[in-house]
């Protein structure tokens, strides 16, 4: 940490931020500088709270260099994280396909999209049974019978299951039924959530908040981790920018400097990234080929007649192209796509 | 609605779309342009789902113009709504002075915060209880006991209190003790939260989300009246955009934004827009010049010992300045400040 | 400077650093760290270029606390600048008051319109005669008769004129006609443009760029000071933000952040912030209330007729009432507004 | 266009906007909705200016759907536009690759520099001969002089060379040395140059700004063939966003939506948009799989030693293992990269 001086701070200023490092169990190491001088704290493991350095005066700026997660991060752990469910896998040298309606709507249609996607090659299922909605006025997901109707498909399948829960009461419904928890991209700061899922024995798929910063987004995963859950999937799905000719500008560069960063596999969602479908195929492409570890897209046997989202669904074989080009693509970059 | 379509379009696809709306019970209407035809869509009250016109050829833009919250618009309610509680009233002509700490730390620290509010002239304390904070390894709130102890400061100096809840069991911690529950700006789109927080007969302070459009703001507002409670007060606590000298940027315009469209009340809350303590007062006086209808800002006995944000927190003749000041504003602006 | 290292950098990453500052003649300071270590730099009074480090293994962060722009900084000058042009200022404790149309467009319409300006009590005239315009297929002003316009409706009302250069061929033929040139938002780092303005004997009013953070508007100050022109005003107007319900995001805490920053007077132009009539007069309060030193607005004598920007002039009736609720606001933010 | 009223709209409101579209010889439709009624208009070709519609009153939005840039529009030419410089070609089913420094510095820099970029494959050279930067105190370039030794550069070794103008001056500068003029992206809206590089006879490169909508982007290119140039390579380079792990957010998605709206080539430049050369690589294999035409990327033939932007550009080998695996990925992309 170093606490940086305005230009005018005196011998007296200087003396007083370094008793209060040291009254803090801490070092300090006065550095004059060309117009200011600044202080450097060392002693520390853990980041010092800011607001120890308050009431100080001609204090003009503190910067933090110890980072904040440990657990998500790649110092904690070189090795790339491995997520294992049902015999498949997810991160390290596999590229996982993820498919399936925005929601759950009845026991037919989730039954032949489950069809379609391990027709397409895909082995997990995805489907809403509660779905967020920013309309109190919209067509909600059906509950608990969703996660039932998913589980059924999912199982007679041999599909691996993914559905959103959003609080203590829809984690016990889905426990029973669905193999990986999602954590939406709206309840990415929700903690009281985060601690829920941090308690289960399942692999939990965490998509970024819309405004989520890089360190935001792991430290959401570090939360999750310090409540005892390390099977974590991070999601990019977009985010809030000006740029108004799609739902959400989708940040490729995020997945690179995870894989940096942090030990923790990552998927992309191209599907609530566009809000469109045609814009499905550039971004999953561009997700792959900038190192990530799957993709989640949404497919709709009858994309006109969807309760919700069905403009960024694709049709059945449009999700066999997309799946089969990112078999072909996937070795290019060191990555394999796991078939039954 | 209008149905923008594509210049291409021949007479086939547009006849196509007619069909689609017809078959929804509705009515088109053609309206030739000078390169493209849009189908103009008459007969719903309210929005039609997007998806509905899913998978029709040079279909190019699909434009809504029926806003999608009704009970938080000013088109239901002409007349601005006014929240009272325990005889203190926000809204109307009203200017709402609120103090408090972040976080509750102890008897002493909130009974001593309670006291120099009230000498500020204050009505309304508040302090928090859980602290949705980024970091799992930092402060996180005192929970029930934090609820149990701003409710005895409040009760002993006849103030009204003010208290974040984070889910199921929050709320049932602070039915009790709290006179108006808080819904932080992470938890803006959790509907979850929402819908209890629906089922109350409490006041709700929603914070808007820091990457909230105004329309989700309102329907978050929505969500909460369509759940059973009208009594909401609404916060602007800053946005998330590119600009790096402040923790957030305030949005001063969604004030007047929102009284033209809402009858709902709207608060600010320049503490947590600004993260410093410089910052608190211009944006306060930028609230009420705005058309606020009052601010909510963080005060702390001894900012420097504060367990979390006391870099923004205001000492407490900060406070009674800050306070005064918004009493000598507030006529200029048709407003009043209520005292004792 | 800080040099922050990775944290699994050894004892020779460390010497080649250190050996890399000696080179450029400066000092080392090692500062060891909980999991990292930095190296702090002393000697320099400019800001190293980063790139001198680049190349060496294991360098995680390189972090500048040395303020790039100087002439424009508060530490460079602690008193207000004040801008005198024919005897009016702006800056220090005056607050002004500049009005007139988007644009000129012709003898009738700018006269009239001064004459409106000058009976709000404005005792300055803006008015454009070159329109930066997205579309080139729009009204793009009258040039040199504009200016020219200008000059003659300003100096038989004894007004001070503004207007908008865009290259060195507009500083020409503004030179004779107009008292302050002002660089537009879409020019702030047209450096070429700013050099020439700085060559120029005249006050420059300087808009933000709608994606310029603070530190990259005042080095845009800088660029005009660093070519010999200290006459600068800086303008708020609006900033590029995923916010969809006004045109751009009025950013007001920046004005209280440059009064800290920098000696440089500072307005607001509402209206193009805004992009609506209806917001003009709530941020010109917020301006006003945030400590700024002027407003700027567009007014047109008939808005409906404007050739630009008409939905958001205000007509002449609705600038009297805004002037002067400016003259009696401004006592209690320490401002005066000079009259005639 | 159409006119959406307000719910209060009374039959006089709606008769008065009917008469003011038919005194602009277009024809009104009404259009009743559920709470509101909207009017369009017919028989316009261009956008018709909305302050036509100012000081109606009860007039809630109004909604243009003519798109303003018609010679960049997909709608004006079906096929791809490719551009064609001293027998190379970009755009089509031709993937371009261009390298060299962020700036020349002497002749022996610039010299070795397209000895590399020509032994990695590339055919094109760039170079900065008048250097953009914020700070007026960095190094700004070689001028003319630049401009001579990229030429020479440039011809010696077969390549063809791209370098940035900025104003009147330097277009007359480069005239004769350089075959592709790039306006970069703090002056992608300054009209004037935009005006003065549609009046050359030689391609341009037009780089997006940090904030430009996809509209105002098409736009820009809009005012140059207006002005008679229609010869427009487009490049993303990144854009502003709250993200803040990189300098500006990669927009991947941009390239597929300019494709489908626009017959001009798109490439990318993954150096700026990243700023740091390890996030170069996957912004690339991004861009290619998303649909670019070409990558534009900084290298140094000693990167410690940049006079600007060290740390972003590549070293020899790495550029020659980009563009060998651009080579490699472009066929998978129905693209070919040309070999001498």
């Amino acid at each position: 940490m170093f606490i940086v001086m305005e230009p005018n701070a005196e011998e007296g200023d200087l003396a007083r931020v370094e008793e209060r490092i040291r009254s803090l169990g801490l070092t300090p190491h006065r550095i004059p500088g060309g117009y200011r001088t600044a202080i450097a704290v060392t002693g520390n493991v853990d980041p010092v709270p800011k607001e120890r350095f308050d009431g100080l005066a001609n204090v003009s700026e503190i910067i933090s260099v110890t980072r904040p997660y440990k657990r998500a991060s790649r110092e904690s752990r070189a090795k790339d994280t491995t997520i294992e469910v049902k015999g498949r896998k997810i991160g390290g040298s596999r590229f996982c396909l993820i498919g399936g309606p925005c929601a759950v709507e009845d026991a037919d249609q989730i039954r032949k999209t489950a069809e379609a996607v391990k027709a397409a090659g895909g082995l997990f299922l995805r489907g809403g049974a509660v779905k967020p909605r920013s309309s109190p006025y919209t067509f909600q997901g059906l509950g608990e019978e969703g996660y039932r109707l998913l589980h059924e498909a999912g199982r007679d399948l041999g599909l691996v299951t993914v559905s959103e829960v959003v609080d203590a009461e829809t984690v016990d419904q889905a426990r029973d039924y669905i193999d990986i928890l999602q954590v939406g991209s709206r309840n990415m700061q929700n903690y009281s959530l985060l601690k829920i899922v941090g308690s289960q024995n399942k692999p939990i798929l965490l998509k970024r908040g819309a405004s989520a910063t890089l360190e935001e987004f792991l430290l959401s995963a570090e939360h999750i981790m310090a409540a005892g859950n390390g099977q974590i999937v991070l999601c990019e799905r977009g985010i809030r920018t000006f740029s108004d000719f799609q739902r959400c500008t989708f940040d490729v560069s995020v997945i690179p400097e995870i894989k940096s960063r942090s030990h923790l596999p990552i998927i992309a969602d191209p599907s609530h990234a566009a809000g469109k479908r045609s814009m499905i195929r550039p971004l999953a492409r561009a997700a792959i080929s900038a190192g990530a570890d799957g993709i989640m897209v949404e497919m709709h046997v009858r994309p006109q007649e969807a309760l919700s989202d069905g403009c960024q669904s694709l049709h059945p074989e449009e999700l066999t192209d997309l799946f089969e080009e990112m078999g072909r693509l996937a070795p290019f970059f060191h990555k394999k796509v796991e078939r039954e």
